[in-house]
């Protein structure tokens, strides 16, 4: 007889005292679990071309371009289609990715240790604004700051963590970032000053000149998703350390590749449990409407499914005049989030609700009994590939994902 | 027949519509109105050496040793005492300063201007912890980090400043750190890491070496109140802006020199009204109690004035952890100060509340009326010179620096 309880406390509480801290930036064939040159990673569960989204299409095409195997749209098409390139998600490697999540070889992308459980995650680092490869984004403009990226942000990056010596404790960093009204997901103000102010002094004692030193700073302080990235690998390595504990029904993992959401459950395996990704609803910036969005993409909502995010809105009221409501929606937001949840988190607390923990640990029994769904703050792409970002909202999973992996434990536990 | 409601709305308006830029940094003898080798500025309203208590004392004396005055104690109380050197408030000279307050020609301040009123303020740098001049210290380590703060910091922040182009707005700034948890007086750590990372790329462009970089950007980074010295001048340069409104009973400065408080009201000219300075509640760092506690000390109050610190608490609720409360205590402290306050700051926005405005602009009628007192966040300071902080709490002006104010106004305006 199944223990359900007792597994879910298990898994919540691996979860919760995961310590992720950034030890580092590589290259991704470097520290990435398989990774190898015609591979590409991609958010969200496993796709294949035919039925990928504009932002997700053109995303690799960038990332083809930038390796080399590929000179245009057209090349890199019939390298996917070939099976020369193949396309897996970033989260069967240990990996996260923002929107399109796509990461190539060669990119450098951040490393995470979780100190107390042993497991390493893995995320890109961020391009900043504009046009960017995340939103399907690949003119030569785009290929440039990403090899920029590699070349100077992230060797500067390298090798300044390096002098830290402990690396960057980003749990400590979310847990007063949500004191400084950000959420974590959609609103990283703080956390990405934070972070730049943090490793500024090492940057500045790197070999870099004072010229590319500059450059980094200034590329870091005017990013204020700069810590993003950083904070999903955070979120990755707690949500992993909470996966495969038999008979527990917590959502580990929640994703989207701009065409399928999927899920996966700690007592499920590896498993993708999927249906349709719906178009956020939100607030729409100058000039695009909802018939411009995509569906939601990206692994971003691995910070819900880690205990932020959406889940702690209430601790950061000013995100209402990015993603639409009041700041009482926000605190429902929250408060409506303890429904579906089995734990309050012990390190990210909200002066808001009296310095409550976030809840955290989605429980897909709950999900189901009382037709409550995660909620999920978002970025918006537009449908067509390197358009870039028309709006932020809200945005809500399928309801068959939950159910489909519901049915899967079913057969796998009751019958 | 004096329209006291539109004098005073004219005062707020001046005050709220104040743009002050942190322009530069430079000597106070070279910026200063009236300041002059053999002159002091302190905190609060007028004192002599005789009723100035520990802390306040403890900065002269320091003050006098950095400047190359005085050797000791004795040798400092003798210049004093004699007349050869001369005590004068910060606030008579265009200044404000925290704590002690104390600011001799020699030391680097930040010069803010208002920039839609044209006048200007200025503020002493932030020394950060432990053993400082601001609460009485003047060991040799302690001059000697003036004199790092003056030959290093201060070089480096004026050079970075000019190379901005622009300086800091201090408003917009201010703005985004109540946003993000501060509230500008006892809770500075978004606005001093919004600040540091603002300036890094110009502080890396200076001519100044990587290791003086380094220890620049160390030392703002580790020190959350380095944005407090810009913060109050900005507060001195919209308060002045509203200062001088014929038959106005705007309170346009309160400040405590650790004896006594006094406050200026803007159709009274620069006249103090004063009453004993009060043990502020809070608490205490371990190993203190309110037995060890100097009575209120600082310019600092000039936040408050201004329309935040206490009065912007709504919007800060991880402060109570620091200065005691519940969030909630912290909600209903800005709740109250709408009551004895004529405007809604246009730019200062608590999203906690709705976005609503912060409380600005004191009447002292209704101070009197209602009998409600301003509210302060402040820090404690060890009565004897030179211990340092020994904690943090509310604190309330004298009742009878308001009686006497208005009694004046009767005088001059009623009679």
């Amino acid at each position: 007889m199944i223990d359900i309880e007792r597994a879910n406390e298990i898994a919540v509480e691996r979860m919760t005292s995961a310590r992720p801290i950034l030890t580092g930036v590589a290259s991704a064939r470097d520290v990435i679990p398989g990774m190898r040159d015609n591979l590409l990673l991609h958010a969200g569960p496993p796709i294949t071309w035919d039925r990928a989204s504009g932002p997700l299409r053109g995303a690799i095409i960038g990332a083809l371009i930038f390796e080399g195997l590929a000179t245009d749209e057209a090349s890199a098409e019939a390298l996917v289609r070939s099976g020369e390139v193949t396309l897996e998600p970033c989260h069967e490697h240990d990996s996260v990715g923002p929107m399109a999540g796509v990461t190539s070889a060669s990119m450098m992308v951040n490393v995470v240790e979780n100190v107390s459980g042993g497991n390493r995650a893995f995320c890109n680092l961020n391009e900043g604004y504009g046009k960017v490869l995340r939103y399907g984004a690949y003119s030569p403009e785009v290929i440039a700051k990403l090899r920029w990226m590699n070349d100077v942000l992230g060797s500067v990056l390298a090798e300044a963590l390096a002098l830290t010596g402990e690396g960057v404790d980003m749990r400590a960093l979310l847990a007063e970032s949500l004191q400084m009204g950000d959420e974590g997901h959609n609103r990283n103000k703080a956390g990405s000053i934070l972070f730049t102010a943090k490793l500024a002094p090492s940057i500045v004692r790197t070999r870099a000149s004072k010229e590319e030193i500059g450059q980094v700073l200034q590329f870091m302080v005017d990013n204020a998703l700069i810590v993003l990235n950083p904070v999903m690998a955070a979120c990755k390595a707690m949500a992993d350390a909470g996966h495969g504990v038999e008979g527990s029904t917590i959502m580990t993992a929640m994703a989207r590749n701009g065409t399928d959401l999927g899920i996966r459950v700690s007592g499920l395996g590896n498993r993708w449990f999927t249906g349709p990704s719906q178009v956020p609803d939100g607030l729409y910036f100058p000039g695009f409407t909802s018939a411009d969005a995509n569906p939601d993409i990206g692994d971003s909502t691995i910070t819900e499914t880690a205990g932020i995010g959406a889940f702690a809105m209430a601790g950061a009221p000013a995100i209402v005049s990015f993603v639409s409501g009041t700041p009482q929606d926000a605190v429902n937001t929250t408060l409506e989030m303890y429904e579906i949840t089995t734990a309050e988190h012990p390190f990210f607390k909200m002066p808001a609700l009296d310095f409550r923990g976030t809840p955290v640990g989605v429980d897909i029994r709950k999900v189901i009994e009382l037709g409550i769904l995660p909620r999920i703050n978002t970025g918006i792409a537009h449908r067509e590939a390197g358009v870039g970002q028309v709006g932020a909202g809200l945005a809500l999973p399928p309801v068959e994902a939950f159910e489909k992996a519901l049915m899967a434990y079913a057969e796998m536990y009751l019958a």
